[in-house]
């Protein structure tokens, strides 16, 4: 297989699971991280590997080493893989993704972007979600009649921070996610909870519904509850690593034991507390973004744009909802007719958040 | 279909489903609630009645009444019903479930007992558990690889009551269980946790497995765990109300609203503790049980003997389970070979224990 993203927290536990069931690594695609990727090199052997920037080229111990989008493209038209991962950042995984639609390949998909701004038109017949709550829906679905979906939030990094603080936390503070380590655009897009509507958006698109909803559990042990029309709910409880989710998108199917089981005596007790808007104010538009998914573009660019500005130490913290929310307001009207103009109404967006 | 156990509150909310769904009842078995059963025989109009008590028949209002075990069986045998629900208390339940399966009719068997004492002569092929836990497991399962089954408990009347006092509770103390009402004698085996044991036995017959175990959550709102070989587990969550597992039992299918949803969010917060040995002495035996299921006949006959002494005050609260383990001691080694010695070695056990 090929894995977009090979040096993050995704893409270091796709090579685990390529390690333990001695899964053949066709591509590496990294950023910036040579050290690490040096390391994936020595171990997995790729015939081809693709990183960000020219000027490592040098740095990365591989013979055959590409640079950009437009290798990362070619690396999958190319390929002879079957399984594409896409855990790239960003709206930039887009494209790989429509690439890997487009060359028949499954794809197990991290890139939450490619459906938030895409989802209408992305064939989702070979694409699996890697995401502990997408893939904790699918693990609940069975054949009864569903009421509803809820998956779950961690919170983020300022779930019990002083609310009147907000607006002066430092960049350093926002990366600190009480529950996990990840890259720092998905850290922040906790701590704003807008990680959260982008998963609300794909849950959407992944299982054509509109009734789907979040909710805290502080420990991010349970990542899924399906409710049921008889009044039952199941949940799907497991240790939050995502080795599980990507053991079930990469391989046909998985009796092995991937995870250690949850030791509910050893917790003790799970919380489950409301997002409240005060603390989360992007969480006020969450029943027009599901009623209108067309929006999952907008919001996408402005924050991407207002998450770069904010790590720059360029804004606050609770500038990046207030950019958000005042693109959504100014472009709720855009709709995307085609697969062009997501990058045309995407490069709109940017340009006047950037002002 | 036949009721028996009418009036108990596990009989009371199967003619609540009776009501809502619009199912014809033939016949309406009770013990000594004549009150209750006169409104139902007025509500439900059933062709037949049996009761406990000769004495009480003249109190019915039904011009067709019969009383005591034989007449049940009788009943069962002439009925036309395809489904017999079996809310009887105790080992008294067993015969009405033997013959209910000689008749091929379809049982709801909310009668523990039956497979505690004689699962190994039941055939489950037309047998529908009525429990919130076994429900619970059977509503997780799905086509995946099994680890192991986990069922809660809420911990009874003295889930929280000062260990060194447990030897003089009174009566009415042990009748007080913390998250529902019931009958007098499951809810005294729920506060020593022997209730907890009769489920995981029938679990073990229900779901052909040993690897089953009880945790305590103590708000009754997930019922039951399926943990799978890849560390996920599932749960069931639902409000505490029979009438989701009776729907289940007795209609072919069920998507319609039976409970309203658990709002996790009102809930708040969910705790798991152990059960430990020291306040629910009987646990010290569940492996044991586990490993021979033959036990359960003993374990059944004695703690009847003993919980029935405990309501007629004759003996304090831990005396139940030192007269259970003291016969389980006696008879470890004793196995039915037939049905016919299920009744004689449970004669033996309750002679032992009487004396």
């Amino acid at each position: 297989m090929i894995v977009l993203g090979s040096t993050g927290s995704i893409g270091v536990n796709t090579l685990n699971i390529a390690r333990k069931f001695n899964l053949n690594i066709e591509a590496l695609v990294a950023g910036t991280n040579i050290e690490l990727l040096n390391k994936q090199i020595k171990e997995f052997n790729p015939k081809k590997v693709v990183i960000a920037n020219q000027k490592d080229i040098s740095r990365v111990n591989h013979s055959n080493v590409g640079f950009g989008e437009k290798d990362i493209l070619e690396l999958i038209e190319n390929s002879e893989s079957k399984t594409v991962v896409n855990a790239l950042v960003g709206f930039l995984g887009l494209r790989p993704t429509l690439k890997a639609i487009e060359c028949k390949k499954k794809i197990a998909l991290a890139n939450k972007e490619s459906l938030v701004v895409a989802g209408k038109f992305i064939d989702q017949s070979r694409l699996s979600p890697i995401d502990s709550e997408h893939f904790g829906l699918w693990y609940l679905l069975q054949n009864k009649k569903i009421s509803s979906m809820t998956i779950t939030a961690s919170g983020g990094s300022f779930r019990d921070y002083p609310l009147e603080k907000l607006s002066c936390v430092s960049v350093k503070e926002a990366l600190n996610h009480p529950n996990w380590s990840m890259g720092n655009k998905i850290t922040i897009d906790s701590a704003t909870m807008t990680n959260k509507m982008f998963e609300l958006i794909e849950a959407a698109w992944l299982f054509n519904t509109r009734k789907v909803d979040a909710i805290i559990e502080t420990k991010s042990l349970i990542h899924a509850f399906v409710n049921f029309e008889d009044g039952s709910t199941t949940a799907h409880i497991a240790n939050a690593s995502m080795q599980l989710p990507i053991a079930y998108a990469i391989l046909e199917k998985c009796n092995e034991q991937i995870l250690k089981p949850v030791n509910l005596l050893e917790v003790g007790n799970l919380e489950f507390k409301e997002i409240e808007t005060n603390r989360y104010p992007i969480w006020e538009i969450k029943d027009e973004v599901l009623n209108n998914l067309d929006l999952g573009l907008i919001l996408n660019a402005a924050n991407e744009v207002a998450v770069s500005k904010f790590l720059k130490g360029q804004i606050g913290f609770l500038d990046i909802s207030k950019i958000t929310l005042k693109a959504l307001n100014k472009f709720n009207a855009l709709k995307a007719n085609s697969i062009e103009e997501i990058f045309e109404i995407d490069k709109e967006v940017r340009n006047y958040c950037d002002s």
